[in-house]
């Protein structure tokens, strides 16, 4: 029986290659809670009073969260935990996803909101998929794009004072290679553990996953038996995404540990490129006032394509 | 017959996918002879009396890029070229690569200059790799410092004003990778189609293949029935650059462009990197004088290693 490296006592079950460590799964649950324990810390991700919006999808990673920040929330009386649920309208998909982050709100006493495509825009995913089909984008184009606007607008209305979503640490090397590949290294000065316009009307998003593999997290999830959706999204293409991530998969189980240095160039860049004057703010779109890098947000932007098609 | 994009008469042979045309021989060979007259320009690599020390090994990047830079120089009387070719004694490998590079040399009326690692050093490749083989170091670390410290040594000696390297697209993004893998993305700062560290006793470094890709420059030299060296070293290992070649050529394999967008994007981050305070100036070593981010170089810090053994 190999025996756990942290606690020496209970059998190890898990090897964690990049730090050599052989883990029971006490102490492995622990390590991952230590883990976004610290990554909180040292990013300062909350006040003692934040009104926190947590972005549930019902998947692996943001029930996870869920799981997680109830458990430390505990500690802060004074700051509240509400889940914003996005109904993009993909029947046979997120009626299930949508039950089961509703569940988990309420296994943990969060209060959640569910805000859909259709009351927000007018139209599910499905009737923008069909409306959209000859076009050049993909459902997953409209998709992020709207959601991420739903998901401001909801927590905005709450009063929520930070935004937290359950990227992981594989979603950031990801996106940080994406926007390498795509020739456009300037928008990672607005991806991170923690991303704040200094607006007063932009409000901060947090990741507190950031820092975690996602292995690790959807380990966290089964060994925690906590219910999550299983089944990907029937639009999901991502095709130059999922290349990316085996590529990354392919070179970590050869070389443990690229992920996690990989990771920590990604901070020294966006330290550099935020650093870089001029600084890109963010405007008010001139349509609906959400955030934008340019006059009207992509938001509105896409909405015009499907109104006129 | 498919015709030539570009002269639109003689027969296509080879599909430059990330950019859809269709080439002939004869307007594929311009394009590469133009595509680095470009990047001179664009980069202002030379002077028009620059003394050029060209590093050649005798592979198909630096052959190829010593008959182009001999072509350019023709147009430039007060300009001069200078193979510089290193011995690191390598048996059985790099006599070839050297009879291959003072032949190609002498072809183009350039002069050459051989230095070896047993006269600078006191010690063959070979010797270094028997010396330390029980070390935590592979040869090729020693011979990577080695190499370089040698080429700036008889570029100096030669009162050279300019050292050109025949890194291509690949070897630059894969070098980006590299760092960025190893956690030290500081140090594309000094990587890049130029590097001048504005100290007068620095010998500024230009890359005049650096937007070149790979799979060309090779057609290239075979179009030209330009010899050189086709056998790989025998001490190449390297295990982690090869998997982010092969990772780097899967992808562009899939979405053809790729190795571009990334380049494009390595010259943002350099950009934004090297605009950062403090700026890494570079020392002179303590020991030999050439340069270093230290006190002692770290060619100096291995030959002391050697001679402890």
């Amino acid at each position: 029986m190999v025996k756990c490296t942290i606690c020496g006592v209970r059998e190890a079950f898990y090897a964690r290659l990049y730090s050599g460590e052989k883990l029971c799964a006490k102490c492995f649950l622990e390590s991952i809670e230590y883990k976004v324990r610290a990554t909180i810390a040292k990013h300062k991700m909350f006040e003692f009073n934040d009104r926190i919006a947590v972005a549930v999808s019902g998947g692996k990673d943001s029930v996870s969260l869920l799981h997680i920040l109830a458990k430390i929330e505990k500690d802060f009386p004074r700051a509240s935990l509400n889940a914003i649920i996005v109904d993009e309208g993909i029947k046979g998909y997120r009626d299930e996803a949508i039950e089961i982050a509703a569940e988990n709100s309420a296994k943990h006493g969060v209060t959640y909101t569910v805000i859909s495509f259709k009351e927000l825009y007018g139209f599910t995913l499905d009737e923008i998929a069909e409306i959209t089909k000859s076009g050049d984008l993909t459902p997953c184009s409209y998709c992020g794009v709207l959601r991420r606007k739903a998901l401001n607008m909801v927590a905005k209305r709450s009063g929520a004072t930070k935004i937290a979503t359950a990227h992981n640490l594989d979603d950031e090397i990801q996106t940080f290679m994406l926007n390498i590949i795509h020739g456009d290294p300037m928008r990672i000065a607005r991806t991170g553990p923690t991303y704040n316009d200094e607006e007063p009307w932009f409000i901060p998003r947090v990741k507190p996953l950031c820092e975690v593999l996602e292995k690790e997290i959807t380990l966290y999830a089964y060994l925690k038996g906590i219910r999550f959706q299983e089944s990907p999204c029937p639009y999901a293409s991502a095709a130059l995404r999922n290349d990316v991530r085996n590529a990354l998969n392919r070179l970590e189980e050869k070389h443990p540990g690229i992920k996690y240095t990989i990771y920590g160039s990604t901070e020294k860049i966006r330290e550099a490129i935020r650093e870089r004057k001029p600084k890109i703010h963010l405007n008010q779109c001139a349509v609906c006032g959400e955030p934008t890098t340019g006059e009207i947000c992509q938001a509105c932007q896409l909405l015009q394509k499907i109104n006129v098609h």
